[in-house]
């Protein structure tokens, strides 16, 4: 079973360096959507946390072989690929926390980007923890 | 641009009803992944929390007229679907994190499933938090 989807938009960064992690990125990019879902921003305010789902599109193929990876930080040894943020996974899904600064006409101006420019941009959710 | 993923297992669970999220989801179910990918799961242990992604493989194909939708529970108005958690969206992506229970040979138990029997995983991250 193959499963199909289509970028929704993009993400745009100017940074050239990017941190490992949104958890500890503080750089600043926008989020521009495809003109046709904007109307599905509506309800998002400046200062709330969403999920950005995206595709680790410069991702080389996956092989079986790289089931188990070192991480490039830390001092511990290989760990399964599932236990790891690595962008070399079976299906290069990628998953960002980001906060919200600015809605315009035309994109969502966010902090915590750890995603290179130019990177597809499959859903963006709410980021709803429990209360 | 069309994105291909395949399953890499699926989730089973004798739940009847869900939970409308899993914040606030005790069900219990089991991840099984396909064989080729067990060696991906390494280093995972009983107590993590894990992000799931998934194939919400029942929705129906999304139309633009569904850009705003009323989320089943509050008494909110219509919102972006961007803004809500509805299997309903453009892509059909979901996500949730739950806790594992235990690892067996062939499959994780964990607490906290909102998916329905036969869900499609598409990938399993750590829940790595800003700490």
């Amino acid at each position: 079973m193959s499963i199909h989807f289509e970028p929704i938009g993009s993400v745009h960064t100017k940074a050239r360096t990017l941190p490992r992690h949104w958890s500890v990125s503080d750089v600043e990019g926008e989020l521009i959507l495809d003109e046709a879902y904007h109307k599905g921003l509506e309800g998002m305010e400046p200062g709330d946390r969403i999920v950005v789902l995206f595709h680790f599109h410069e991702s080389p193929s996956f092989s079986l072989t790289s089931l188990m990876q070192r991480p490039p930080h830390g001092d511990q040894g290989k760990k399964g690929v599932f236990c790891t943020c690595s962008p070399h996974r079976p299906n290069a899904l990628g998953f960002s926390i980001v906060t919200v600064l600015e809605l315009t006409a035309t994109s969502i101006r966010v902090r915590g980007i750890d995603m290179r420019d130019g990177t597809p941009i499959l859903d963006i959710k709410p980021d709803v923890r429990p209360s």
